[in-house]
Order: structure tokens, then sequence, then C-alpha cells
């Protein structure tokens, strides 16, 4: 039985929960926050990271949302999820890297710093100028995902693929902090609230952070 | 033909002009600056970064340096790259995204923002304490490849792989910048000195950065 190491706000370890689901793979959930990890987890995880996917009975070890999830492509034949050509398995990486990366780097990662870890760990309060700074920001990236699904059926081409779950592992985890604002975003909201409606998102809207409640919005597939 | 946008210091692009090399694939060079770009290169990549592998009379366009890795090992037969079994092509990529993430954010980000964008860009003097931490970190990171040296043949197992050529990539812009300190690193220095004598190694270390020359023995396959 695989255990997916992972804290509920991860944005890699919802994009590699939506794969399992989709995959129809079973898991266990082990909650893991990064910052109190001890050395036992180091030595799974040199990185210190999550998610970090393990299969003790096999003694397999596997990190990187991205390896994991190329991984499971290879090993796994229900769902595929990077798929067509390989120019088309080329654009859904890229869209995948550019949702994990810039849009994680410009919006994910400070709404969490400021909104997760200063509540939680720090016990400070959010710097305005850093949560303005990252909502300017997220109109950017939504123009864009209006812009691929005003000019092709799903984020990355004609089909579903890991890039509309990276985008929309992103994008919930800033709903959750209570941040998404669709204004001017009907093509982009359209497509997240069919995503959002999807099983393998269920279990990410019944996930909680302990002291950090979501808005009542974020559970709402028709919200 | 393929067109690489790239510029010299950039550790993504020399980890995909390493893989080209491999692999034997012929390519122009197009010096690219990403904090100069202007609006046809954003046409080409919206995140606005480098490399991009560009064939214009293909009308392919590829980017995100994985990305681009990938589709070079499903299109072309030459010198597999990410190979062996799903779990060491796994850990093949688990070792690449550690060097393109953990090693590039702790030690060459830093470097190239100091040595390179300040002295170059900004006319800054760089900040000590900054380029302390770094080197800092660069042992940690020159302990576990010792560590991987010498449990395996290679960085990621008993076959060269892609893992080497991202490693690889990253320390030679550290060399470059004159940071590169191998005292008590006997393994890993053994493994790059014959990574850097590799024919596909030799572009590199041919390229120049304008008005920011490497230490003389940047170039000293032996060095
Ligand atoms: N590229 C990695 C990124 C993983 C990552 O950054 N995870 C965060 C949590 S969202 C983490 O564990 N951070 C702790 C750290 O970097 O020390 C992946 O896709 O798995
Ligand atoms: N994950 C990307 C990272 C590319 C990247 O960060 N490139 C840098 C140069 S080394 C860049 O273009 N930075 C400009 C920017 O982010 O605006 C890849 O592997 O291609």
């Amino acid at each position: 039985m695989w255990h997916l190491y992972q804290f509920p706000l991860c944005p890699f370890s919802r994009k590699v929960q939506l794969a399992l689901g989709e995959k129809k793979i079973g898991y266990e959930l082990v909650t893991l926050y990064p910052w109190d990890a001890d050395e036992r987890f180091r030595q799974l995880n040199p990185a210190g990271r999550v998610p970090v996917l393990h299969d003790p009975d096999r003694r397999v070890t596997l990190m990187d949302s991205m390896a994991i999830c190329e991984f499971l492509e290879e090993t796994v034949d229900d769902r595929p999820l990077i798929l067509g050509s390989a120019r088309a398995r080329a654009e859904v990486r890229r869209l995948v890297a550019l949702f994990d990366e810039s849009f994680y780097q410009d919006i994910t990662a400070p709404l969490l710093y400021e909104k997760m870890r200063k509540r939680l760990v720090l016990r400070q309060s959010p710097d305005s100028r850093v949560l303005t700074a990252a909502r300017r920001l997220l109109h950017e990236h939504l123009d864009y995902i209006d812009w691929l699904i005003d000019n092709r059926r799903w984020v990355a081409g004609s089909q579903l693929s890991l890039a509309d779950f990276a985008a929309a592992a992103q994008l919930s985890v800033v709903d959750y902090l209570g941040d998404m604002d669709w204004t001017g975003h009907e093509s982009a909201h359209g497509w997240y609230r069919v995503m959002k409606s999807r099983p393998s998102f269920a279990p990410l809207l019944r996930q909680k952070m302990d002291g950090l409640p979501p808005p009542r919005s974020y559970a709402d597939v028709n919200a």
C-alpha cells in the first residue's frame, strides 16, 4: 500500500493525489510538515520536502511530484495524463512546470508563507504588501488560463491532462486560503468548476488544516 | 535546425546542451538574456525564461529544460539518458529535480544574482553574507554527491544518466564563477573531472559571458 507523505495545503501533494485518484490507485495519507520533519523523514527524502510516495513493503520511495507522476504514468495503464504525440506531451510538461514553478513562486508560495506559516508556526501577522502583489499576479495567471481555455478544450490541448490537475492543485490552495477572485475570468472559472466536481477532487475538498479553516465556498462545487 | 535560446551561465540551458551533445543533435545557439527579453520572446515563451528549444521550420517550440529533455528522450534513440526500470527512471528524475531546484536555489541562483546580475546589470557589488551562505551550502551538496558516488557508479545508479548532467551543469556554473572548492570532496571531484572531459562538455567550456571571465582552471579538464 502506498503512503503519501504530505500536508493538506501542499499544492504538489495535491497534484499527486489528483493523479492517484484519476488512476484509481489506493493510498494512505501520512501528514508531514517539512518544517517539523525529523531525521527519519530526512532519511526518506534528503531534500526534506513533500510529497513523498512510499511503499514500505516493496521498499519503493518516490519523490518530487513530477517524478512521481511520470512513474505512475509508466506503471499504471488507467487514465493516462501525459498523453498524445511527443509534442503534445512536451506541451503538458511545459504547463505543469509553469504552474509548479512560476504560479507557485508568484502566488501560492507567498500566500502559504504569509497566511499559513506565519499564522501557525511563526505567530506573526501577514505582510499586506506581499498579499497585494500575489493577488495582482494571480490575475495575470488567470488571464493566461482564460486564454488557454478560450483556445483549447483543456489547459494543454484537446484532452484532459496532468496540466489541468497541476493548475487546479495550485488554484485550490489559493481558494482554500480565501484569495481566489474570479472577477473577469469567466473561462478559467468555468473550467475550475468542472475540475472541482471530478470525483478525484473530493478528498482535497474534505482535507482541513488545523487552525486554518477554509471559506465556506471552498468545498462548494458550484461556487 | 534547432535554435537554443539561452545565455552562457544558465544551468538549465547547459543541461539541455549536454543532452543535445550526448544525443548528437545539431543546434544553433541564440543568446537571450531573460532580463532584456522583448515581446517577441514572450510570444515564444510566456514564462519569459530560457532555455527554449525552437525549430522555426517545423514550428516546434519546447520549453522548460526537463520537458525538453523528456522530448529528446522520446524522439531520439541515441544515448538514452532517462533509463532502466520505472524505479530507476524515477531515481534519475528525483535527482534531476534535486539539482535543478534545491542546488539551484541554495547555490547557483544566489551566486548568479550576486556575481553576474549585480555586476553586469545592476552595477552593484555582491553581498558577502549571501556568498558565504551559498559556499557553506555548496559543501553540504558536495557531501551528498560524494555519498552518491561512493555508493554507486554514477549519480543515479549504475549508468550515466541525465542526473549526472543536471548536477554537472549546476557545478560548472559555480566553477565558472570561481566559487568551486573541492577540499574534502575527492569522490565528487573525481566524478566531475570525468564529466568535464566528455566531448559533450567541450562547448560549455568555450562559452564566455562578456565582462565576466572565468578563472583559468575552469576550462582545464584536469583541474
Ligand atoms: N518540485 C518539488 C517541490 C516540493 C516542495 O517545494 N514542497 C514544499 C511543500 S509545498 C516543501 O516540502 N517545502 C519544504 C522545503 O523546501 O524545505 C515537487 O514537485 O515535489
Ligand atoms: N524550470 C525551468 C527554469 C528555467 C529558469 O529558471 N531559467 C532562468 C535562467 S537560468 C530564467 O530564465 N530566469 C528568468 C526569469 O525567471 O524571469 C527550466 O528548467 O527550464
